[in-house]
């Protein structure tokens, strides 16, 4: 379910882009039990001057590796398995491909199960009322 | 009103997006009562590894022609008008490309009145209190 | 914290990109007090198939220089502060660039606290309940 729409830098190859996805990936199996079938994203790959970050805001140093993973899921998450999320998509970012957790933002936009057809011209999650 | 965001593969021509493009437009016409003047879209091309999806996530048989249809509209759609529009979306889709619908997929993300802004610096949808 | 998301026609520089995403972020910064450190902006340009409007809806004219800014935030602004933003975002690209303000679409995306890692796999809004 979740649409993840992920940017990266230019200049990152296709593997770059492939790992960062199979880790956001995993981040979101592992942490808020997303089936591992259910992989739908969206990676776009961006010049400097067209993927603008601040470099410290809130204390947090980034550098022109910087990526952005927005994903939009189903409302219901608890706040406790969002932070767990962005730690476990940091983190795996970090190990897969060296990207400093720090260089990692995420944002999420929630909605509900009417809002999603997989395919075929159906509301997969809510199918009927 | 609604913003329309298209994910297609990169080998499909300007007709072809084009065709999508109005495929969506007329289901929304016809299934939601979006005004035909009410047209904004984007469309993207990706290749096969900027494009990530499952081949068989909840029983649909999706292949390389997948292509994605993010619709960001007001709230208040009923769930019976949203699942009408998914198929309309399909078979539009199906019938002026060929695309299979179940390689249509569709999110939708919602907002309020106050959050739209169609030009000239006015908030069309709510001017005033 | 907004991730501001910006679509210009594909014949425009990157002068005129970064013109406006200043101008954007000045009047979120102005207007809705984003802090001046609190910017990332992903900024693409799309050909004339790519980049669909109506010429005319809801009585705006609106001309090939058409660009679409999609914002996402935090829940809360007033209604009097989203129509103060429009006004501003509307106002501040065309003084930048000349680009008419009637070309200058606004959608905003509301989430919550929680929905924010800027880095670090932190929720910097939300650390804790």
């Amino acid at each position: 379910m979740p649409l993840v729409r992920i940017a990266v830098p230019a200049d990152r190859d296709a593997r770059y882009r492939r790992d960062v996805s199979d880790a956001v990936h995993q981040a979101l199996v592992d942490v808020i039990g997303i089936p591992p079938a259910d992989r739908f994203h969206i990676i776009t790959a961006h010049g400097p001057e067209d993927l603008i970050f601040d470099p410290g805001y809130l204390d947090v140093a980034r550098t022109p590796g910087f990526l952005a993973v927005h994903i939009t899921l189903r409302r219901g998450r608890t706040a406790e398995k969002k932070r767990a999320l962005y730690r476990a998509i940091a983190d795996n970012v970090n190990a897969a491909t060296g990207t400093r957790g720090e260089d990692v933002m995420v944002v999420l936009s929630e909605n509900d199960p009417i809002d999603w057809s997989f395919g075929g011209g159906i509301a997969q999650y809510a199918p009927r009322d």
